[in-house]
């Protein structure tokens, strides 16, 4: 059995791994660490695992950690990257929820997260977690960057079509939408029932910290950089993501349908829809499945990919699960087989 | 491997029988009927179960559903008494979602279903599948009539303090609250989003069919009628029952706490609170737990239970797989091993 | 034209009271106060009143809101006990839509808001605001407790039958759901829509605050000590209040859908249903309505009351002008013509 | 008092032309038709308008409508087209709220909405209600067609990026997304609550019937035909419409602000907010104002605009009764005084 840590357990990425891990046959769920709720029983916090998991939150610290075989960051962002080195030395896997070892440039990643990284030689070690980019370097990895949530849509939606070099790589356009969970359990007033229900905007449309993530995980399945407007939108609901991707096709396009159905024939969790359909939310709520379905409006030669996610399984502790399964030589899709909760 | 099949796929108890069935490790989906759907793959219908679900709709026939070691079924009422006899016959198990075998009285079911029962010699033999009440005939049913969801936690809310004859049989008041999946997948305007939602309505308040069904059970359980005021409300949101149960005591309440967690200590799908706490849907949400809290404010003679359910698992499907595990010798909690999708 | 002020406009009471008060024909908004936003545009913070609202919020000091005729107070509890005094000095008619003089025994107030009460001396002259009851003692009023928004439901519901002495008051029970709005604009993890959207639950079984604000009304009404069972529940939604209320018929009951509609013929914002109807909170969203239905279920003796009112309007800002107007002399519906926003 | 019809009266554009006109003081409601609920009073249908409209539905006959001055059409499409000579040729005037006359091409409307025209000869002489477009064509009209709900937002967002001829006209993208009372109060599955609820989802993405209306909008602002991917989502909300549009800037963008600011300067309904804001549809909900905001995230060339509306407002019956105003001579704003409800 793996021994697996969470450290930030009482955010919804904390638990929602807890969700995955507590019935995942392969792992026992050792260390469940939360700086503000340390002495507290899991299940008291969140009591829809009451009867599933007996631990109690600790406080974060690198001793209790170092028995596990495999330590998750469900932290804001800043957490990780002092805490990631004390690990590794202790020989444990290291995969992490968070933004600190997504932006592969440290000084970029400062100006969009706002603090100097304390950990940047460890940034090139560190792997880039969307299994079907670079799944050989996951299985080899010690330090595992799991993508962000909207990184995760956008790149599976685009990729195909990148790859083939197929559209015009300086005017991506993608315009995408996330339920309020992907904001985080935290008490603020934006997220509240009577500010988020009922309304839907758009926000960060000058510059969101997913951008760069976008951008570099794009240019690298182009080969050379990439132009991307990025316009997240908040919708009223609690799971799921839904991106909206543009892009003017410069090739053939004839064959769109068959791309994606072969660029994922063997991927468990990259679903390509009949030609025509259009993936709905619900159909992946709760499960690690991403659905795409690709057309071209009235023939023209502006290409639109529909992804679909939930931000929380597939776009955060779902694909972690993927990443340490893949890590640990276990099945891909081990504690995975879930079906989406619809209606 | 246990042949099941379902009759009336297509609406939400249909759909979310299916969701537990593909992945129960005894049971293979060998038909799933549907009049309207017939000749369409299921999948097609409901993205959700693409890639685990490889059958397609057929038309209700006895011959293709004698095959089956269970049928299911998940249709209007009405249906199930015109097929259980002849599948019965084939040694067929039947497992009724609908209301056609719960109520005892024909002529009482006539008058709530407004329609003739068409097979009332079969209504003594059902057994009425609330395992926590009668787990031993479940054992030995050939068919089983599955309770309604206000039914289901209706009952397990009061029955401990029924069996034990602790308030006032007849003034017993229960106030409870549905989502829409309750009124099933069927094109009406009562229920759409622009109706149902961001609104909250009291309905049936002159008498609702589960109704009678409630009486009879709790009736069973005190040994005598009971009078029951029952007030079903409609909540803006897809999933979950909420029942706020009032009695007043007559006997001793000091051990109110102790009495509930006594009588469910062994019950693996019924979880009481501790004390003070306050029970919410999502933490039951897509799985098959009902969780029960137990108060007596300010110390007076009224008494309140709240009790939560996910109506389409507890309250339908999850209770007909806990049904057929029981009726076929598995242990009761195969496939239902589910942690509640929070948030 | 009144001259308004309003003190604490940052809250959903606040906004509400801007909200009716930039289009009452009567009254020009002067002061809008608010620690944390002082300086800021009122509608730089509430893009909803752009093109209608021209203030900046400023710090609430005596000295200017002295220029007001009447001042509101959307504050937290605690706030308007403060300064009610100097600003009825100075000549000011006070409107106080918080906790502070609801409750006419200060002892019992500290119990239940945990602080002392900084101004008893004024808590007699204080008149409880709600016009169906108390009319005449309104328009004399220069200090005005406004009813809370559950406690506005519960006793507009039992008015007639408690008047009338119908019902065994000492076994009240009054259960309520509310949107999360009545919670308020605070920053807070329970009614972030990631919590409180797709969930239904009770809370406060054990006592709410508004408890004994109702006790105090119905006790009033009967001329005697009532018991009643409150409980409060959160509704996935932002605005409503849905009270359903029972009591055991002592008297005669024939007339009680008669009774409902004499007792309320002359009032313009209680509005009784026609006979078998049920309210539907959609109905008032965003009137000063509150929508009324009596039923006796199977003809039996206990009594159910359908109630229903937007919690910020005539559960808060509605009331407050509706009550403005009555102490300013005008008529009582001015500024409160307003069809409920449906759907 | 201008004598006012309605056709199709219980829709949800139908009703909502009923709250705008029971307030409006220069209107009186004298006809209200509905084949389907003919003979039952219209508060009994809609309980929001209790007190405020004695009125009750009539079958769709002329004679009756012709005494009106004005009669609207809420209608599904076709309806209007077998209607509206008869009307005019009564000196009546008619405003249509459905698609019949909104398409200057008879065999395109044809095509997108599969019947025959049955008045071509009246096509030429409608006027387009989009008062920000073409007010002065309105004031004469007496045959007027208003836009849908997507067009309206699209037009407004592109108006002044277009008529100043700055951006790319043959690769124009609006990505909108709309609330479920777009879809009609019609019973159907999709949009139940169990449906739409905590879902998103794109439709129509072939080509939806708003695509050749906003084509034709556009390409009349730009005086050439323009290319346009038009992409519409549903919003598990009721109402609101949220269209985010790009466009490759080909001149010179320095002055993007300002250029909005002055294009609706004068613009009652169309409100610009400040610079880097970003509308929330809560901030229209009910109200008949349009806020846009133009961004240029990255200083690149490709700009976003953000425009929202309340589809059954500005997208509807708001704007109906904003073009009625300017037919009778009216000022534009009577009885569009109304605050949004936020929150």
């Amino acid at each position: 059995m793996i021994r697996a840590g969470i450290v930030g357990g009482t955010g919804y990425t904390g638990v929602e791994l807890l969700r995955l891990l507590v019935l995942h046959p392969g792992v026992d769920v050792t260390v469940v660490t939360s700086r503000s709720d340390a002495g507290m029983r899991v299940d008291a916090q969140y009591p829809s695992l009451r009867g599933l998991c007996d631990v109690s939150f600790t406080e974060p610290e690198v001793d209790a950690l170092a028995d596990c075989d495999v330590v998750f960051f469900a932290t804001p962002n800043g957490t990780a990257m002092l805490m990631a080195e004390s690990l590794l030395a202790h020989g444990v896997k290291v995969i992490d929820l968070s933004a600190d070892f997504r932006i592969k440039d440290a000084l970029e990643w400062s100006r969009w997260y706002g603090m100097e990284h304390a950990c940047p030689e460890l940034i090139a070690e560190a792997v880039y977690g969307l299994p079907e980019v670079n799944r050989e370097q996951i299985k080899q990895a010690r330090l595992l960057a799991c993508p962000g949530c909207y990184p995760t849509a956008v790149q599976l939606g685009y990729l195909p079509l990148i790859e083939r070099q197929l559209i015009d790589f300086e005017h991506l356009i993608a315009d995408v939408k996330s339920g309020a969970s992907g904001a985080g359990r935290k008490a603020q007033v934006p997220t509240l029932m009577s500010e988020t229900g009922e309304s839907f905007k758009a926000y960060a449309v000058a510059g969101h910290r997913h951008l760069p993530e976008i951008s570099q995980g794009l240019a690298m399945m182009a080969g050379k950089p990439v132009g991307l407007t990025f316009v997240p939108h908040l919708i009223p609901m609690i799971r799921g993501i839904h991106a909206t991707l543009y892009g003017r096709l410069t090739g053939d396009a004839e064959e769109l349908q068959a791309l994606y159905e072969e660029r994922y024939a063997e991927e468990r969790f990259v679903d390509v829809l009949p030609a025509g359909a259009q993936p709905d939310t619900r159909n992946v709520k709760g499960s690690n499945n991403c659905q795409i379905a690709i057309h071209q409006p009235q023939g023209k030669d502006t290409v639109v990919v529909l992804a679909v996610i939930d931000n929380l399984v597939k776009g955060a502790a779902g694909q972690a699960v993927q990443n340490m399964n893949l890590m640990c030589g276990l099945d891909e899709s081990v504690g995975l087989d879930i079906v989406a909760l619809y209606p």
